[in-house]
Protein backbone atom coordinates (compact mmCIF):
# COMPACT_ATOMS: atom_id res chain seq x y z
CA UNK A 1 0.00 0.00 0.00
CA UNK A 2 1.26 3.42 -0.68
CA UNK A 3 0.44 5.70 2.15
CA UNK A 4 3.13 4.62 4.20
CA UNK A 5 6.45 5.82 2.86
CA UNK A 6 9.72 4.70 3.90
CA UNK A 7 13.33 6.09 3.80
CA UNK A 8 16.30 4.39 4.69
CA UNK A 9 15.37 1.17 5.36
CA UNK A 10 17.28 -2.03 5.95
CA UNK A 11 16.99 -5.27 7.71
CA UNK A 12 16.54 -3.80 11.24
CA UNK A 13 14.12 -0.53 10.54
CA UNK A 14 13.87 2.42 8.40
CA UNK A 15 15.21 5.65 9.66
CA UNK A 16 11.89 7.37 8.50
CA UNK A 17 8.61 6.24 8.01
CA UNK A 18 5.86 8.58 6.86
CA UNK A 19 2.14 8.00 7.32
CA UNK A 20 -0.88 10.69 7.03
CA UNK A 21 1.49 13.45 7.19
CA UNK A 22 3.36 12.67 9.67
CA UNK A 23 6.71 11.67 9.73
CA UNK A 24 8.30 9.33 12.87
CA UNK A 25 12.09 8.63 12.99
CA UNK A 26 14.86 8.16 15.94
CA UNK A 27 18.35 9.50 15.97
CA UNK A 28 21.54 8.98 17.35
CA UNK A 29 24.93 10.68 16.81
CA UNK A 30 26.39 9.57 13.82
CA UNK A 31 29.96 9.17 16.75
CA UNK A 32 29.16 8.00 19.72
CA UNK A 33 32.93 7.99 20.61
CA UNK A 34 32.12 11.99 21.42
CA UNK A 35 31.51 13.50 24.54
CA UNK A 36 27.80 14.24 25.17
CA UNK A 37 27.81 17.87 23.83
CA UNK A 38 29.33 17.05 20.59
CA UNK A 39 26.74 14.22 20.08
CA UNK A 40 23.97 16.53 21.25
CA UNK A 41 25.34 18.73 18.76
CA UNK A 42 25.13 15.64 15.99
CA UNK A 43 21.29 14.38 17.10
CA UNK A 44 20.74 18.27 16.39
CA UNK A 45 22.15 18.92 13.07
CA UNK A 46 20.81 14.99 11.94
CA UNK A 47 17.53 16.13 12.52
CA UNK A 48 17.61 19.62 10.48
CA UNK A 49 18.75 16.93 7.75
CA UNK A 50 16.19 14.57 7.95
CA UNK A 51 13.99 17.29 8.13
CA UNK A 52 15.43 18.42 5.15
CA UNK A 53 15.09 15.42 2.99
CA UNK A 54 11.52 15.09 4.05
CA UNK A 55 10.77 18.72 2.69
CA UNK A 56 9.86 19.49 6.38
CA UNK A 57 11.81 22.02 8.45
CA UNK A 58 12.68 22.78 12.20
CA UNK A 59 9.58 24.75 12.59
CA UNK A 60 7.22 21.53 11.92
CA UNK A 61 8.53 19.38 14.76
CA UNK A 62 5.71 18.35 16.67
CA UNK A 63 7.30 16.17 19.94
CA UNK A 64 10.98 14.97 21.01
CA UNK A 65 11.47 12.71 23.33
CA UNK A 66 15.08 13.04 24.78
CA UNK A 67 16.93 9.73 26.34
CA UNK A 68 19.90 10.66 28.08
CA UNK A 69 22.48 8.22 28.92
CA UNK A 70 23.33 10.72 32.52
CA UNK A 71 20.53 13.50 33.48
CA UNK A 72 24.13 14.74 34.65
CA UNK A 73 24.02 16.14 30.74
CA UNK A 74 20.70 17.43 31.30
CA UNK A 75 22.55 21.25 31.40
CA UNK A 76 24.42 20.53 28.24
CA UNK A 77 21.26 19.10 26.57
CA UNK A 78 19.11 22.33 27.27
CA UNK A 79 21.95 24.86 26.50
CA UNK A 80 22.21 23.35 23.01
CA UNK A 81 18.82 22.95 22.75
CA UNK A 82 17.27 26.27 23.43
CA UNK A 83 19.84 27.76 20.57
CA UNK A 84 18.56 25.09 17.89
CA UNK A 85 14.94 25.25 19.06
CA UNK A 86 13.29 28.06 16.82
CA UNK A 87 11.30 30.86 18.66
CA UNK A 88 7.66 30.35 18.29
CA UNK A 89 7.88 26.45 17.06
CA UNK A 90 8.98 24.24 20.00
CA UNK A 91 7.98 20.93 20.05
CA UNK A 92 6.99 19.15 23.07
CA UNK A 93 9.66 17.42 25.05
CA UNK A 94 10.18 15.08 27.33
CA UNK A 95 13.47 14.27 29.07
CA UNK A 96 14.64 10.87 31.01
CA UNK A 97 17.58 9.04 31.96
CA UNK A 98 17.59 5.43 30.20
CA UNK A 99 19.97 3.16 29.55
CA UNK A 100 21.75 3.36 25.94
CA UNK A 101 23.87 1.41 23.67
CA UNK A 102 27.47 1.00 24.14
CA UNK A 103 28.66 4.76 24.59
CA UNK A 104 25.80 6.69 23.39
CA UNK A 105 24.96 9.70 25.28
CA UNK A 106 21.43 10.42 24.00
CA UNK A 107 18.86 8.72 21.49
CA UNK A 108 15.90 10.59 20.40
CA UNK A 109 12.19 9.95 19.23
CA UNK A 110 10.63 12.53 16.88
CA UNK A 111 7.65 13.40 14.91
CA UNK A 112 7.41 16.46 12.35
CA UNK A 113 4.34 17.32 10.07
CA UNK A 114 5.86 16.22 6.92
CA UNK A 115 4.35 17.41 3.19
CA UNK B 1 1.87 26.74 8.38
CA UNK B 2 -1.44 26.34 10.41
CA UNK B 3 -2.32 22.88 10.57
CA UNK B 4 0.06 23.04 13.43
CA UNK B 5 -1.35 24.62 16.84
CA UNK B 6 0.79 24.93 19.69
CA UNK B 7 -0.19 25.97 23.20
CA UNK B 8 2.04 27.22 26.21
CA UNK B 9 4.81 27.88 23.73
CA UNK B 10 8.59 28.56 25.51
CA UNK B 11 11.85 28.69 24.08
CA UNK B 12 12.45 24.96 25.41
CA UNK B 13 8.71 23.53 24.50
CA UNK B 14 5.74 23.93 24.03
CA UNK B 15 2.98 22.94 26.35
CA UNK B 16 0.65 21.15 23.75
CA UNK B 17 0.82 20.49 20.24
CA UNK B 18 -1.63 19.46 18.22
CA UNK B 19 -1.70 18.08 14.37
CA UNK B 20 -4.22 16.05 12.28
CA UNK B 21 -6.50 15.92 14.90
CA UNK B 22 -3.97 14.69 17.65
CA UNK B 23 -2.92 16.63 20.81
CA UNK B 24 0.64 15.37 22.59
CA UNK B 25 2.08 16.79 25.37
CA UNK B 26 3.88 15.66 28.39
CA UNK B 27 3.35 16.21 32.14
CA UNK B 28 5.34 16.17 35.25
CA UNK B 29 3.69 17.21 38.62
CA UNK B 30 3.67 21.02 39.53
CA UNK B 31 5.04 20.13 42.65
CA UNK B 32 8.22 18.02 42.42
CA UNK B 33 8.81 18.48 46.52
CA UNK B 34 5.87 16.33 46.83
CA UNK B 35 5.65 12.38 47.39
CA UNK B 36 4.73 10.38 44.68
CA UNK B 37 1.10 9.76 45.68
CA UNK B 38 0.65 13.45 45.34
CA UNK B 39 2.51 13.85 42.05
CA UNK B 40 0.70 11.51 40.51
CA UNK B 41 -2.33 12.91 41.35
CA UNK B 42 -1.46 16.29 40.18
CA UNK B 43 -0.28 15.11 36.98
CA UNK B 44 -3.68 13.57 36.61
CA UNK B 45 -5.35 16.92 37.18
CA UNK B 46 -3.10 18.13 35.34
CA UNK B 47 -3.66 16.26 32.23
CA UNK B 48 -7.45 16.99 32.73
CA UNK B 49 -6.99 20.48 32.96
CA UNK B 50 -5.19 20.32 29.64
CA UNK B 51 -7.68 18.52 27.99
CA UNK B 52 -10.17 20.72 29.01
CA UNK B 53 -8.49 23.62 27.55
CA UNK B 54 -7.96 21.92 23.96
CA UNK B 55 -11.77 21.14 24.27
CA UNK B 56 -11.45 17.16 24.60
CA UNK B 57 -11.58 15.38 27.59
CA UNK B 58 -10.78 12.16 29.90
CA UNK B 59 -12.91 10.13 27.14
CA UNK B 60 -10.84 10.72 24.50
CA UNK B 61 -7.19 9.94 25.79
CA UNK B 62 -5.38 7.67 23.23
CA UNK B 63 -2.02 6.70 25.23
CA UNK B 64 -0.32 7.49 27.83
CA UNK B 65 3.46 6.21 28.06
CA UNK B 66 4.75 6.51 32.14
CA UNK B 67 7.65 6.95 33.08
CA UNK B 68 8.29 6.14 37.05
CA UNK B 69 11.66 7.09 38.87
CA UNK B 70 10.99 4.27 41.24
CA UNK B 71 8.53 1.04 40.25
CA UNK B 72 7.87 0.79 43.57
CA UNK B 73 5.44 3.33 43.33
CA UNK B 74 3.90 1.28 40.46
CA UNK B 75 1.01 0.18 43.17
CA UNK B 76 0.07 3.82 43.92
CA UNK B 77 0.25 4.86 40.25
CA UNK B 78 -2.57 2.09 39.49
CA UNK B 79 -4.68 2.82 42.65
CA UNK B 80 -4.85 6.54 41.21
CA UNK B 81 -5.01 5.97 37.87
CA UNK B 82 -8.01 2.96 38.12
CA UNK B 83 -10.05 5.71 39.77
CA UNK B 84 -9.20 8.09 37.31
CA UNK B 85 -9.65 6.18 33.54
CA UNK B 86 -13.23 6.75 32.42
CA UNK B 87 -14.72 3.06 32.27
CA UNK B 88 -15.13 1.93 29.04
CA UNK B 89 -12.73 4.58 27.65
CA UNK B 90 -9.30 4.02 28.43
CA UNK B 91 -5.96 4.74 26.55
CA UNK B 92 -3.15 2.14 26.02
CA UNK B 93 -0.54 2.37 28.67
CA UNK B 94 3.18 1.65 29.23
CA UNK B 95 4.63 2.09 32.61
CA UNK B 96 8.35 1.69 32.65
CA UNK B 97 11.01 3.02 35.09
CA UNK B 98 13.53 5.64 34.16
CA UNK B 99 15.57 8.32 35.81
CA UNK B 100 13.93 11.84 35.84
CA UNK B 101 15.17 15.57 37.17
CA UNK B 102 15.55 15.91 40.67
CA UNK B 103 12.70 15.09 42.88
CA UNK B 104 10.28 14.16 40.30
CA UNK B 105 8.27 10.62 40.61
CA UNK B 106 6.31 11.08 37.74
CA UNK B 107 6.85 11.94 33.71
CA UNK B 108 4.02 10.78 31.55
CA UNK B 109 3.75 11.52 27.41
CA UNK B 110 0.12 11.58 26.37
CA UNK B 111 -1.58 11.62 23.20
CA UNK B 112 -5.44 12.81 22.90
CA UNK B 113 -7.62 13.19 19.99
CA UNK B 114 -8.69 16.91 19.85
CA UNK B 115 -11.16 18.90 18.06
CA UNK C 1 -17.56 9.91 19.47
CA UNK C 2 -17.14 6.94 16.96
CA UNK C 3 -13.73 8.13 15.74
CA UNK C 4 -12.00 6.42 18.24
CA UNK C 5 -12.32 2.54 18.24
CA UNK C 6 -10.76 0.20 21.72
CA UNK C 7 -10.60 -3.08 21.91
CA UNK C 8 -9.69 -5.11 25.41
CA UNK C 9 -10.31 -2.30 27.48
CA UNK C 10 -9.93 -3.20 31.05
CA UNK C 11 -10.41 -0.23 34.17
CA UNK C 12 -6.57 0.27 33.12
CA UNK C 13 -6.32 0.64 29.70
CA UNK C 14 -7.07 -0.63 26.25
CA UNK C 15 -5.22 -3.50 24.68
CA UNK C 16 -5.32 -1.37 21.30
CA UNK C 17 -6.79 2.13 20.58
CA UNK C 18 -7.41 2.99 16.89
CA UNK C 19 -7.62 6.65 15.93
CA UNK C 20 -6.98 8.87 12.43
CA UNK C 21 -6.05 4.96 10.87
CA UNK C 22 -3.35 4.59 13.11
CA UNK C 23 -3.32 2.21 15.95
CA UNK C 24 -1.29 2.65 18.98
CA UNK C 25 -0.90 -0.85 21.70
CA UNK C 26 1.54 -2.01 24.01
CA UNK C 27 3.06 -5.53 24.08
CA UNK C 28 4.93 -7.50 27.01
CA UNK C 29 5.08 -10.91 27.29
CA UNK C 30 2.40 -13.22 28.19
CA UNK C 31 4.86 -15.44 30.18
CA UNK C 32 6.99 -13.18 32.19
CA UNK C 33 8.97 -15.97 33.79
CA UNK C 34 10.47 -16.92 30.62
CA UNK C 35 13.77 -15.93 29.41
CA UNK C 36 14.84 -13.13 27.50
CA UNK C 37 14.31 -15.12 24.09
CA UNK C 38 11.40 -16.49 24.48
CA UNK C 39 10.05 -13.25 25.56
CA UNK C 40 10.59 -11.18 22.48
CA UNK C 41 9.49 -14.19 20.36
CA UNK C 42 6.16 -14.04 22.60
CA UNK C 43 5.94 -10.15 22.43
CA UNK C 44 6.65 -10.17 18.44
CA UNK C 45 3.83 -12.99 17.91
CA UNK C 46 1.61 -11.00 19.83
CA UNK C 47 2.08 -7.89 17.95
CA UNK C 48 1.39 -10.40 14.69
CA UNK C 49 -1.94 -11.38 16.61
CA UNK C 50 -3.03 -7.80 17.01
CA UNK C 51 -1.99 -6.69 13.53
CA UNK C 52 -3.98 -9.26 12.18
CA UNK C 53 -7.11 -8.84 14.59
CA UNK C 54 -7.44 -5.27 13.27
CA UNK C 55 -6.99 -6.12 9.93
CA UNK C 56 -4.06 -4.80 9.27
CA UNK C 57 -0.32 -6.93 9.43
CA UNK C 58 3.57 -6.85 9.68
CA UNK C 59 4.13 -4.79 6.45
CA UNK C 60 1.81 -1.73 7.84
CA UNK C 61 4.19 -1.11 11.07
CA UNK C 62 5.33 2.34 11.86
CA UNK C 63 7.20 2.75 14.92
CA UNK C 64 8.32 0.06 17.63
CA UNK C 65 10.34 1.51 21.24
CA UNK C 66 11.75 -1.41 22.51
CA UNK C 67 12.32 -1.29 26.55
CA UNK C 68 14.73 -4.20 27.46
CA UNK C 69 15.33 -4.66 31.06
CA UNK C 70 19.04 -5.33 30.11
CA UNK C 71 20.63 -4.13 27.34
CA UNK C 72 22.84 -7.32 27.29
CA UNK C 73 19.77 -8.91 25.95
CA UNK C 74 19.98 -6.68 22.82
CA UNK C 75 21.46 -9.08 20.39
CA UNK C 76 19.07 -11.54 21.33
CA UNK C 77 16.57 -8.80 20.18
CA UNK C 78 18.17 -8.38 17.01
CA UNK C 79 18.47 -11.63 15.75
CA UNK C 80 15.00 -12.47 17.06
CA UNK C 81 13.66 -9.12 15.40
CA UNK C 82 15.84 -9.48 11.96
CA UNK C 83 14.11 -12.27 11.22
CA UNK C 84 10.81 -10.93 11.91
CA UNK C 85 11.07 -7.75 9.90
CA UNK C 86 9.12 -7.93 6.13
CA UNK C 87 12.07 -6.88 3.91
CA UNK C 88 11.73 -3.41 2.50
CA UNK C 89 9.00 -3.03 5.21
CA UNK C 90 10.72 -2.03 8.20
CA UNK C 91 9.22 0.46 10.81
CA UNK C 92 10.91 2.81 12.81
CA UNK C 93 12.83 1.30 16.19
CA UNK C 94 14.32 2.98 19.04
CA UNK C 95 15.63 0.35 21.81
CA UNK C 96 16.73 1.41 25.91
CA UNK C 97 17.42 -0.11 28.88
CA UNK C 98 14.40 0.74 31.52
CA UNK C 99 13.13 -0.53 34.14
CA UNK C 100 10.42 -3.29 33.97
CA UNK C 101 7.43 -4.77 36.11
CA UNK C 102 8.80 -7.68 37.71
CA UNK C 103 10.51 -10.31 35.94
CA UNK C 104 9.26 -8.87 32.24
CA UNK C 105 12.50 -8.51 29.94
CA UNK C 106 10.98 -6.25 27.09
CA UNK C 107 7.88 -4.22 26.95
CA UNK C 108 7.40 -2.73 23.49
CA UNK C 109 5.42 0.31 22.44
CA UNK C 110 3.76 0.11 19.05
CA UNK C 111 2.08 2.21 16.02
CA UNK C 112 0.86 0.44 12.90
CA UNK C 113 -1.18 1.79 10.06
CA UNK C 114 -4.98 0.66 10.62
CA UNK C 115 -8.06 -0.12 7.79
Amino acid sequence: MSDIRRFGTSARYADVVIHNGTAHWVEVAEDPSADARTQIEQALRQIDATLESIGSNRTRLLTVVVHLADLADAAILNEVWDAWVPPGHPPTRACVQSGLSGTYRVEMIITAAAP
